[in-house]
Formats: structure tokens, C-alpha cells, sequence
């Protein structure tokens, strides 16, 4: 796929764009359910929406593969996300707010419980407090001895996880992970997955020793699991592809990491869904294109609640009526990839979307549902489409050749 | 497009995936025909199929382009057909199981007859049979003489078919075909397509004249003409790529083929239809893949043969209620082109497909046939995307990205 022609019939305009986003939305039917957790949610508002918008579905990269939020996001925005591929180490990076250079290599770290043994016991240490995590991040710079030429940075995350960076000249991120994937076993060295990485991977591992030193009379976080290596690389941002000025709303680190690399504005991070819309009614006169993240669909569907995945579709659905009123030139509703709660997992199935705009060419869906939007006028297209979409539909492209 | 990426994600199952190819499934409504060849079929059991799968459409190569056999069939097993198009050499002699190598230059052959001032008068000389096919071949390789330093093989194929086959080094395919395609003209000599092909084509010309010679007192089969000059290459195979073991169950030499040349295991010919679902039953448990392959429906819509089409999609169905008892964890349905009985030939019009696994998202078609299936949740799609969502719904794909 390729989209770059976008970048060159991109205008400026004063059309404001809306990309509501429900995390993992696309759902299946489940046993004892009448159809999907969309199909079963009542969603009046949704519904009303779907009628005078144009409807279809979402394939995140292929059919038929499961995407991570990341590459999935990425391909919402118009990025190619085979391309734009990026390790878990940078989006954790961005999702701090870290403002990663090109010369810093960046991991996900998970705090974890070893036993007397020295094998994992729980990959997550019982998933401690944030609070409890930026302590143990403060213990950590303040002990651990970095080499002559080098910085080291170790930011807390969420919960568990935190960001490990390390800066220096001639980084390499073929990197293996130390997380086992798995408990019983002990945490992996780093390995170098190339020869040229031999010196970062002695590097990794020396500051990995010394942080298990650091760590080992606490409890129940006594050590750390690294995954998801990765050099940093400048992309091309939204601004100077399709001359957007992009407010995220997103309240999860993954999701406001994503924005950030991609230029948009990161809204503080709110208390709940209505307090996110209410962001986007207090800056919608300031920007022009605007991330509205939704997690809970995505975290219900991953807990196997189809019930609960059901009614966050319902509080959503609530809301409608505030992004409405503000009538935006172009209005999307769809989510980044499905998360069946019958699966608990991110799954390869297509996602319904809706595109609501003047111009649309209303089809006859009449119900927001992925069985429903099968029959839409937009098809099924790989999300990547929708970036050009939104940007036509809010009079924000030029014609192409003569 | 470019689905390497299922490459990496494939991961190791006890998970079975049955592909039930009935070739140039597709079709048209005929004058007085109330219906396309499927929707006039009586098919039960594939509608009760459709009804609880997810169906759609799929454009073998691309919208309006009519492919070979071939390119459809890898099209199908997920290889690029573009990319991956080969010679009808070639797959003539992974046809007949002849281990090519890569100092391999082969050609498709067609006995046929000339009258007495050298013009063509049947390019397949009356359909020769088998068994004199074999007997020419052996009289041609046992006069002819090979230029020192390389060897020649003459297989025989089915009827008047045949393959052709020059061992050596520095042999070039940018060839010309000796068959004129059509009658009354005389077979052309082989030129080269490029200065280098050129010593290839001159000893090319000289076996022809010489197989000229050997033929001319034969009746009716007293020349050859040559097409699809290919030299061999070898492909990454379904096992390298997907983590398949895969059985072919196909009876005709360029499925066998086109299976042989991706690395799955050919089962023996089989007597007739009933045969192939019994060898899939007695086999059910020794592979993950399967491929069957029902030739009839092509070659009743080549003869133009609407009724005769309609019966054998009929004798199918009732077969199978057989695959369905073994509970593959995905069964797809489909053809690898369409071959409309109006047409009497391949056409470009996409092919139904069925989709049936514990989580394909179901759709509202009730019916396995092209109109019906336009309504499915596959949507419509190129057939190289089916793989993917075959080893998806069979549990095979890891997620993408983080």
C-alpha cells in the first residue's frame, strides 16, 4: 500500500476532522448472545449516525492478521503500518512523553517477582501501584552505574511497566528480550540478534545485573523484564503530511505515544470518557483534527465481559450527541481493531466504521454493527483508506492530474 | 501487494485448514437458465454451509484480469500471482513429478498434425491417446541427437500433451513459442527475445527439426509445436512460509504441479470424486493442510456444457456432508476462477468463497452462489488474501506489532 500521494494533495482548510476511536470495537457473537457485543448494545445514537453516514469495515493491516495498537493506530492516521512498524521500547518512550533522539534505545520494561530460585513467579510483581513503581524508578538512577558516555533514563509507565533508555553513540537495537514470556523460569540474558549489536547487548546486560542487584530485597518487585528494543527514527508527522493541526485525547500512555510521534497535541490526560469529550468541545475551535481514544471497549473485551464491553459501547454511545452538536465537517466512529470478548484477545475480524459528512454518500445501513456495515457503501477496505477519506470528505484535497 | 509479513507471524498448530478448490467454479445466468450454474445447482449441504460461514467474492489476479491455472492457484495458496508467475514449462514438468533443476530449460508440448505443405491442420492431432503419446516420446528420445555436454528428456503428459525438457549450462527462457495458434499456417521457428537467448534458441531449433524428422511418417501426430519456454527457479514452499505440512489431493498434472513445485506431498491419482473425499478422510489426520482440487466443473464449462456444470457442482455437495464430519477447524470453499459455461472458457469474474471456522464472524448469506455472496462479510477480495485469514482462523497467526 501506498498513500503518499496524499502528502502532495493536502490543503489547508478550515474543516475540522473527528476520528472517534473505540478500542478493539469489532466484536463476534458469542454463545447465549443475540449476535455481537455491537449487535447487543443499544446504541440509538450510533444507529442515528450510521443512517446518514456512509458505513463499511476496517481490515487494521490484512485480513487475517491480528494487529498490536500501535500498527493498528498507525493505520487509522493514514501510516503504512507495515512500514511505520515500531518497537515497543519507542511507544513507551513517546508515551511518557520522553522525547526519545536518534541516539537512544528504548525497551518496555515489566517489573517482575523472581523466587529464591531466581525464577519468575508473576511477570507483572501483582501489578503494584504506579506510586510504588516511580519509587522503585527513583532507587534505580540513583544506584546504578552507567558507563563513561552514556545516559541512562528509567521512567515509570503505568502500574508495572516502565521505559528503559539508554543514550550513547552507535546503539544497536537487534536485541532479544529478557522476558521469558513465561513463569518458572529465570528472566534471558539480551543476545545480540546481529553481530554489530554484540557491544549494546554487554551494555543491556551489565545494567540489567546491576538493576537486580538494586531491586532484590524488594517485594514483590524484585527485578525487571525488558522486551520490544528499539532504536528511535523521526517519522514524517500529520502536520507536514496532511496539514492537520491534531489534538489526541487519549488517556493511556500506547495511545498518547502513538499521537505524539505522529505530531499531534497530547491533551492532558482526563478522568473519565465524558471528561474526554469535554476536551473536545473546549478545544474545538483550536485545532483541526482531533483523536477521541476510548479504551474500556478493548479492556472489557480482553477481560472475556461481553456484558461490560456492552456497556461501555452503550456510555458511548450517550455521548454521541456532544460530538454531534458540534457538528465537524467530518465525523468518523470506528475503533483501531477488534477484541472479541468470546476470543479475550485482539483478533484479525474487520472493524465497522461510519464516515458522517455533507458530502457522504449516505448508503442504507441502518444499524451501527460489523454484520450490518457489511452492506455499506464504503466496502471493506484496509484502514489505511480512511485517512484520504476523511481528508476528501472535509474539502482538504486537491484533484489529481490534469 | 505483499502479505510477507504472514511469513513471519506463522507459528507451528495441530490445527487442520481443507481448501475444496472446484476449478472454474464461477459462472454466468445463460440464456434460459434461470441462474448462474451454482444458483440453478441444487446445494443443499453448501448452503447450510454458507449459512453458517463467512462468504464473500475473490478476484483470482485483479478486477478484469482472467489467469491461468496457475497463477490462480498460488493466488489461492497466498504466493503473488505477478510475482510468481510461471512458465507453462515448468509447471508441465512439476506436472508430470520430473525434479527439474536449475540448469533446466522446459517447454509445454503439443503433438500435432501437418498436412503435406507443412501447415498445421490440428494443433492437438486428434486428441492422440495416452499410450501413444508414451510411445512417441520414447521414439524421439531414442533417435534424436543431444549436442554434447547436454542432456534431453521427453515426457509424455496426458493425450497429446507432452514436456520438453534440454539440461545444461548457460540456457536462457527469453524464447519464442513454435505453436502459431492456429491452423493452416506452419509451426514458426523459435526466436530469441533477447541476444543472449540466442545459442538457446538455435539449439532449440535444432531437436525441433530433428523431432520433425523422427515424426514424419506418424499418424496424425507428426510434429510438435513448443510453448512456455521457462527455465526453473525454486520457490520458498507452504512449509518455509506458513508452517504447513500440506497433501494434495488433485488429479490432473498441472494442479499436481503447481502443488509439487510449493513443496506439498502428492497424493496417488485417485479413480474419481468420492475417491479424492475418501483419501482426504484416510489422510485427515497426517497433515494440516489439504488441498482438493475437483476439475470437472472447469472442464464442463470449457465444453460449454451448462447442464453438465450444474451436475457436477450437485455430485460435490452431496460429498460434502464427508469433509464437514471431519471438522476441519477452517474449510473454505471456492475456485480458483471463474469459467462461465457461456463463455466456454476461463473468465475474470471473481469466485464465491466460503469461509467456515468456530470464529469466522458469520454474515446473512444463506445461499452458496455469486449473487448471494456478494453480501458477505469477506467482502470482496483478491484471492491471494485468503491464506491469511485461513491460517487466522485456524489459530496460526501471532499477533503484529506491539
Amino acid at each position: 500500500m501506498d498513500n503518499r500521494i496524499l502528502d502532495q494533495l493536502s490543503i489547508e482548510s478550515d474543516s475540522k476532522i473527528v476520528f472517534l476511536i473505540m478500542d478493539g470495537l469489532g466484536g463476534l457473537a458469542a454463545d447465549g448472545k443475540d449476535g455481537t457485543e455491537l449487535q447487543v448494545a443499544r446504541t440509538p445514537n450510533l444507529d442515528a449516525l450510521a443512517k446518514e453516514s456512509a458505513c463499511g469495515l476496517l481490515d487494521p493491516i490484512l485480513p487475517g492478521v491480528t494487529p498490536g495498537s500501535g500498527p493498528a493506530h498507525f493505520a487509522l492516521f493514514g501510516y503504512d503500518p507495515v512500514e511505520f512498524n515500531i518497537g515497543r521500547g519507542v511507544l513507551s518512550a513517546a508515551g511518557v512523553e520522553f522525547d526519545l533522539t536518534d541516539r537512544d534505545l528504548a525497551a518496555r520494561v515489566n517489573f517482575c517477582t523472581l523466587d529464591g530460585n531466581g525464577n519468575v513467579t508473576d511477570r507483572r510483581a501483582g501489578r503494584i501501584p504506579t506510586e510504588k513503581n516511580a519509587q522503585l524508578c527513583r532507587k534505580i538512577l540513583d544506584s546504578i552505574r552507567v558507563p563513561e558516555g552514556y545516559e541512562f533514563f528509567f521512567l515509570p509507565e503505568k502500574e508495572h511497566r516502565a521505559v528503559f533508555i539508554l543514550r550513547g553513540d552507535g546503539l544497536e537495537d537487534a536485541l532479544s528480550d529478557t522476558d521469558p514470556q513465561q513463569t518458572g523460569v529465570p528472566p534471558l540474558p539480551v543476545r545480540a540478534l546481529k553481530p554489530e549489536a554484540q557491544r549494546t547487548a554487554d551494555l543491556v546486560n551489565n545494567l540489567v545485573d546491576q538493576i537486580r542487584k538494586i531491586l532484590k530485597d524488594e517485594h514483590p518487585a524484585n527485578m525487571v523484564l525488558l522486551r520490544g528494543f528499539a532504536k528511535h527514527r523521526s517519522y514524517p508527522s500529520m502536520k507536514e503530511r496532511f496539514k492537520l493541526n491534531c489534538l489526541a485525547i487519549a488517556n493511556y500512555p500506547m495511545y498518547r505515544g502513538v499521537a505524539r510521534l505522529l505530531g499531534m497535541t497530547l491533551h492532558p490526560v482526563t478522568a473519565d470518557v465524558p471528561s474526554q469529550f469535554e476536551a473536545l468541545e473546549k478545544n474545538f475551535s483550536k485545532y483541526d483534527f482531533f483523536f477521541l481514544h476510548v479504551k474500556y471497549t478493548d479492556s472489557r473485551g480482553e477481560d472475556g465481559d461481553f456484558d461490560g464491553k456492552v456497556k461501555v459501547i452503550e456510555e458511548v454511545d450517550r455521548l454521541i450527541p456532544r460530538v454531534v452538536r458540534l457538528n465537524p465537517e467530518v465525523l468518523v466512529v470506528t475503533g483501531d481493531h477488534s477484541t472479541p470478548s468470546s476470543m479475550r484477545a485482539h483478533s484479525w475480524h474487520p472493524v465497522p466504521v461510519l464516515l458522517r459528512a455533507k458530502t457522504a454518500r449516505v448508503d442504507r445501513v441502518e444499524r451501527f454493527d460489523e454484520i450490518s456495515c457489511i452492506a455499506g457503501g464504503l466496502g471493506r477496505q484496509p484502514a489505511m483508506n480512511l485517512m484520504g477519506l476523511a481528508l476528501a470528505h472535509a474539502g482538504r484535497l486537491i484533484k489529481f492530474g490534469a
